[in-house]
C-alpha cells in the first residue's frame, strides 16, 4: 500500500480524489489536509506521497516542504506557472531525492487527443479544432484546444508540411474562436456539453477524426492514480503526464 | 411514360440528371439540349416537362418559352434570383396552365437538416452550426449554412424563445464562419470533405445533432427525380421542393 | 399559478421534477406525496395537476382516483401498459372532464429524433440505428430503439420503399443488437454513455445523421414541465408528448 | 528522380498510382506494365522500384523477378499472403540487396486509426467498434474492423486490462458484426459509405472517439508514394507502412 495526503481534500477535485484513490489497488489516503491544517499531518501519517489540488501560491510552499520532508508529491493545482517550476527545480538541486510530479491536465483522453492529433497532422493536407464546452465558460478557445493547435503547428513545422489550404475570400468576421499558429479552432458554447473536442484531418478523399468527450470530473480521476502511483519512482522534478502513461 | 427536356444537358448537373431521370420509372428523357440548339425540339419531342441547368439569364427565357408553349419545367439553374421569380409569376397570370417549380436546392437531405433544425431548435436552450467543406470553396459561411440559420432564428423567435446563453468575454478574433442573425455559424474548410453542415443543440444534460454529408453530385439526383415527377400537377408557381416532398 | 401535485415525489424522477417544476414559470408544486401519504392531500393542496412517478400497480388507482376528483393527471410511470390504459379509458367514459396525459418517454430530445427519423427514413435507400448505453444496462436494443426502428419500418412501408440493400453473405454471428422490422439496430455498451442514439440514413453520394445524447435525467425535465403544462387543456385521454409539443 | 515501374499499370489501383507518381516530387513513372508485357521493360527502362497491383499468383514471380535483378519493391497486390511473404523471404536470403516492402493497407488514415486504437484501448473501460460500409459488400465485419480489433485485444492484453464490462441478459439475435477476442465490431451497411471505421471508448465520464472516413481510391495515393519512396532505403523484407511512415 502506497500512502497518499491529499492537500485541498474538501475542495471539488481533492475530495473526488480522496475518493479515488481510496478506491484503487494498492493505495490509500492516510491525511486529508485543508484550509488551516498543519503540513506535519503528512509525516505523522506517514505520507509517502502527496497530491496538492490547493492554490497556486500555496501549492509552491507545499512542494517545498515536500521536497525537505522527502515526500514525493503531484502538483494538480492549475496556474502552477513557469516561475513557479523554475523555484520548484531549484529547490531539488542536483540530486534530488524526492520526485515531483506537476500535471496541468489529468484528462488522459485529452492527453491522447493532443498526442494523436500531433502525430496524424502531418499526414494530412487540412486540419482544423473544433472544441465545445458549456455557455458559461469565460475564455474561448479552450486551453486545451490552442494547446492542441500549438502541437501540431509545432509538428507541422518539423514535417515540412505547407500551410493548410484555404481559398475563402469572403468570411464576414467568424463566429467564435480563433487562428492558433495558422491552425484554425472554432469554439462552440452549448448547454449540455461540459467539456468536448475534435480535430479534423482531411487530404483528398478521406477525414481522419479524433474526440474526447469529457461529461464529469471524474473522467480525470484515472489521470490522477496514474499520477499518484508513477510519482515515487520518478525523482527530480517531471511536467506533464506523458512520461508516466509511457506516450 | 412522361417525357422529359433536358436543357443544358451537357454541364454537370445536366447530364447526371439525364442519367437519373432515364433510371427512374416512368420517366424519360427525349430531348437533350444544350448550347446553340432551338426550343422547338422541346415540343417536337413531345415533352411534357423541362428541366433547366442553364444560366440564369438564359433561364429565363428559357421557362417564359415554356410556358407560352404550354410545357412545365424546373429551374434547377443556382442564381435565378427574385426579379427572375417576379418575371415567371408574372407571365403564369391568374390561371396558369402550365406549373413552374424552382428549386434553389436539389439535395433532399440539405432540406431535411433545415426542416428537422427549424422545428427542434425552440426546444433547446442552444444551437450553433458547423458547416464543413472543400478548401476551394471561396465564400464563408455556405448559403446553406446562412439559409439555415435564419430558418433557426425564424423559428425561434416565433416561438418565443430567449437568446442563446453565452459567457464568453475573451474571443481574440474568431476562426472562420459568421453569426447570422444570433445564430453561430463555424466554417471549416478542408480536403476530404464535399459538402457537410451539421447542427448542434443543446439543453441541460443533453445533446442534439442533424447532420447531413454530401459526397458527390449523385446525391442530388433523388430531388431532381422527384421535382419532374412532380412539376406537371402543381400549376402556376411554386418555389422549393418542400411542397413536393410532402414536408 | 398552476397548482401541481407530485405522486412519488421522493423518487429519482420525482425529486427532480419537484425542483423542475417549481423553477418552471406558472407552475408550483403544492402537495410532495410519497409511499404512506394519502391521496387526499392532493384536494386539500388545491392541486389542479398531478404528475405520477409511481409504481404501475400504484399509479392506476391513482389515476382513477384524480378522474374521480376532477384532478388532471400526467403518467410518467414506467410500465403503463395497454391494459391500464383500456382501463383509464374505461373510466374516461364518454364525456371526461379530467386530462389524462400518458407519457412513455419525456425526452424532447428522444421524441424529436423519432419523429425526424420517420419523416426522413423513406427518402434514403438505406437506415440502421445504433444506440449506446452505459454498460449495467440489461436489455439490448433500448427500448427507445426499437421504438425507432418500428417507426422507421412503418414509415418506409407506408411510403412503398423498397427493403434495405445488404449483400453481405458472410457475417459470423452479430456483436450486439437485433433487426427489428427489418433494421438493424446496433447495441453499443459503454462506460462513459448514459443514453445515446444515433440513426443513420444513406443515399447515394451522401450520408443523413440524426444523434441524440442524453447525460443525465436532468434532459427529461423540459418534457415534464411541458406535460404538466399540457395536461390541463386535454380533457380525455392522451398517449404520448408529440401532441402537447405540436409536433 | 526515382525511376519507378508500376506492374498491372491498367488496373484501377494501378492507374491511379502512375498518375499520383508523376504527380509526386521526386518520382517518374518509367515503365507502365500490364497483362502480356514483358516485366524486361522493366530493367530496360532503368526503374529503380517496381509497384505491384497485380494479382497474387502473378504477383510473386513479379517479385523473385525483380529480386534477381537488382529492383526494389512494393507489393499492394491483395491476398499476397504468409506463404508467398515467406517465399519472398527465402528468396532474399541473409544479405538482400533488394528491398521486398509487402503493403496489406495503403490507407495511412486506416494505419493510423489502427495504431492510435492500440495505444488508447488500455486506458479506458471499454472499447467497441463500429464499421460502416457500402451494402454491396459481402463480407462483415471488414478486413479493417478485425484487424483493429485483434489489435485492441492484444494490447490490452498486454497491459493486463480486464474484460469489458457488459451487464447485457436479452440479446435477441444481433444486427450485423462479431465479437473478435471479445472486443464488439458493428457493420453498418449504408449507401452513402464506402469505407468508414470509429472506435469508441468509454470511461466514467468521458468518451473517446477515432473516426476514419474514406470516400474514394484517392485516399489510398498518399500511402502508395510513400510506400514507393520507402522502399530502396530498406533492404530485406517489410511488412507495412508503419516502419516507412515513422510510426
Amino acid at each position: 500500500m502506497t500512502r497518499v495526503a491529499v492537500l485541498g481534500a474538501k475542495g471539488r477535485m481533492g475530495s473526488e480524489s480522496v475518493r479515488a484513490i481510496n478506491a484503487a489497488d494498492g493505495l490509500e489516503v492516510v491525511a486529508e489536509i485543508d484550509l488551516g491544517d498543519s503540513l506535519d499531518q503528512v509525516t505523522a501519517a506517514g505520507a509517502e506521497v502527496a497530491l496538492d489540488f490547493t492554490q497556486p501560491h500555496v501549492a509552491l510552499d507545499n512542494v517545498l516542504w515536500c521536497i525537505e520532508h522527502g515526500v514525493d508529491v503531484v502538483v494538480g493545482t492549475s496556474g502552477f506557472d513557469d516561475e513557479r517550476i523554475a523555484a520548484v527545480r531549484s529547490a531539488l538541486g542536483d540530486s534530488p531525492a524526492s520526485g515531483v510530479l506537476v500535471v496541468p491536465n489529468f484528462s488522459i483522453g485529452a492527453i491522447l487527443m493532443m498526442r494523436f492529433a500531433a502525430t496524424a497532422a502531418p499526414f494530412f493536407e487540412s486540419v482544423e479544432v473544433i472544441e465545445m464546452h458549456h455557455p458559461d465558460k469565460v475564455d474561448a478557445p479552450s486551453g486545451t484546444a490552442v494547446r492542441t493547435a500549438e502541437l501540431i503547428a509545432a509538428s507541422r513545422r518539423e514535417a515540412g508540411s505547407p500551410g493548410l489550404p484555404d481559398a475563402t475570400t469572403t468570411d464576414p468576421d467568424g463566429a467564435r474562436g480563433a487562428k492558433i499558429d495558422g491552425i484554425p479552432v472554432h469554439s462552440v458554447r452549448a448547454r449540455g456539453f461540459v467539456a468536448s473536442q475534435q480535430v479534423l484531418m482531411g487530404g483528398a478523399g478521406e477525414e481522419f477524426t479524433i474526440r474526447h468527450d469529457s461529461h464529469d470530473r471524474t473522467s480525470f480521476m484515472p489521470g490522477v492514480v496514474a499520477a499518484v502511483r508513477g510519482a515515487g519512482s520518478r525523482p527530480g522534478l517531471t511536467v506533464g503526464l506523458d512520461d508516466v502513461l509511457g506516450l
